[in-house]
């Protein structure tokens, strides 16, 4: 018999968050991992998951028999149905089975998602989306990324692949953007994106809090909460940019889609939700048609850096 | 009882298609009748309605009591459930019940919903989109409608009125579109947005076939054919352009919907489908996320003129 504690992971290239939920989906338990990128060693990362979860087991003191199921969001695509992760751009993972070690480790089920998708199916069932029916999810973090949920249900499309919106073309002249093309969304309104322009006019002679924040082509959240409350003007001017496209964007999606909710979540939404909010409110009524605009909100998430985490959880209690 | 034979209508804002389907869904009758804007004098439209519906009746040598069904794609925003016209572009119905009269009239259930929509929903059950789970419809025709089918069932959204494509910004340094903003995918690759192209090069001295076959700001479909065919500069330029747009913004829809097939449709597409078709498939690979592109085909619609009655008749055998 399936114990009652269900335990969720969100992977990312470099942590694992993971918690323990018990049967009234409260959380018990929570750790924070910092993962190593090994090269191409698949073995590794599915040992810091296991490990993880043997970790927290212990911690909390509960046997593998008490689990139910394990579940995980991590970046890319991954065939909920099999288990099998297929592709992932920052882990080395490709077509991938990483249910079956899981499973035969703990004798329960183990569950995957793409993490964005989840953190939207999380705020959908337990968060600030919940009672809505359509949402589009816009979560900007390193990348640009997105979630929807049609009539109720989390849609993934074709192979699981849906919800590149980070991938629009918002102006074909636009900055290049990491996938070859120019002036996608993520150029613009990312982490990567905002540290580009950032970076650009430090190389011009303009000075920034942020110029010596900037690791690996992102600063992190807290640094642009930080220069945004000193009113630096270059990072001010990359937000009005980012929230300007993240506006023509947001137009768009309410177009292709009729939501009932538009929800902004990740990591920058959580340190500067307010800020950007705002901002896109003053634009969005541009970009969208106004027949439209009176059946849609716009949202900040509400369940911060647990959104896939709850959106693990679903997959387990939707499958149950 | 109600009867065996479903009449099927195609109502635009200067004619109304007509067909009478017999139970084994073959179309035994068909009518086309130019309608004429009236203002705001709904009443004449809904008698323009009835009295196709009477005409092919008679012809037919049907009775009343012969109709299982009635049902109709129009422009604009309706309301399936209640069978009430939100909003038309073109028409002049505004909230306006549509249904309770028609149904008074012949006694017999009453379906109404968007045209593109509805084209969609018709190439999905009777035409190329068979057998399809995740389609995308971009349809070119005076202005740019879409249609989205969501694991395998017409996606309507909140409202009744998600599939604006039309209006999706690709460049905000754009042409301004009739909806009053710049750039959208519209006023690149719709009639009306080729016409303002043509006009324009026209008006600085240029010569094209095409400048004295453009009428309240659109050409007709054949005559655009028949530039391209005589290798009009100033056409194959629009034409070009119009292209160019289609792929970024087949590129962009694919990214989001991880679709498996688009389906281009409308008139213009049945004039010019092939070497639209072939535009755009040299482009899209640029637009779109190469781990997306392998599951997605991108075809033209079958049924022609008819894609979007055979949508009304799948409303119909859906309710029945």
């Amino acid at each position: 018999m399936a114990g009652k504690y269900n335990v969720c992971l969100d992977i990312g290239g470099t942590k694992v968050l993971g918690v323990i939920f018990n049967e009234k989906g409260e959380i018990i338990h929570r750790l924070k991992k910092r993962t190593k990128e090994n090269g191409d060693d698949t073995a590794n990362i599915e040992q810091i998951i296991i490990s993880t979860v043997k970790e927290m087991l212990e911690e909390a003191k509960l046997k593998k028999s008490d689990i139910n199921a394990i579940s995980a969001g991590a970046p890319g695509v991954s065939d909920s149905a099999s288990g099998i992760v297929l592709f992932t751009p920052n882990l080395p993972w490709r077509n991938y089975d990483i249910r079956t070690p899981i499973e035969e480790k703990f004798g329960a089920k183990f569950y995957i998602g793409n993490d964005v998708n989840l953190g939207v199916l999380g705020e959908y069932k337990y968060g600030i989306a919940q009672g809505y029916n359509n949402v589009v999810g816009v979560f900007p973090g390193t990348g640009m990324g997105g979630g929807i949920i049609v009539n109720g249900k989390l849609y993934t499309g074709t192979g699981f692949k849906a919800g590149e919106i980070g991938h629009m073309v918002l102006d074909p002249e636009g900055p290049l953007c990491g996938c070859g093309q120019r002036g996608c969304f993520e150029s613009f309104s990312s982490k990567k994106g905002m540290s580009a322009y950032i970076m650009q006019q430090v190389s011009r002679g303009r000075e920034s809090y942020l110029s010596d924040k900037i690791e690996n082509g992102v600063f992190r959240s807290k640094y642009l909460k930080k220069a945004l409350k000193m009113n630096d003007k270059v990072a001010v001017e990359a937000v009005d940019r980012a929230c300007h496209y993240m506006a023509v964007a947001t137009g768009s999606l309410i177009n292709i889609f009729s939501p009932d909710l538009i929800v902004y979540g990740g990591g920058i939404m959580e340190s500067c939700g307010d800020i950007f909010l705002e901002k896109i409110l003053d634009e969005v009524d541009k970009y969208c048609m106004p027949s439209i605009r009176p059946t849609v909100e716009l949202k900040c998430a509400s369940l911060g850096d647990d959104s896939v985490i709850y959106g693990a959880l679903a997959m387990i209690t939707e499958a149950d």
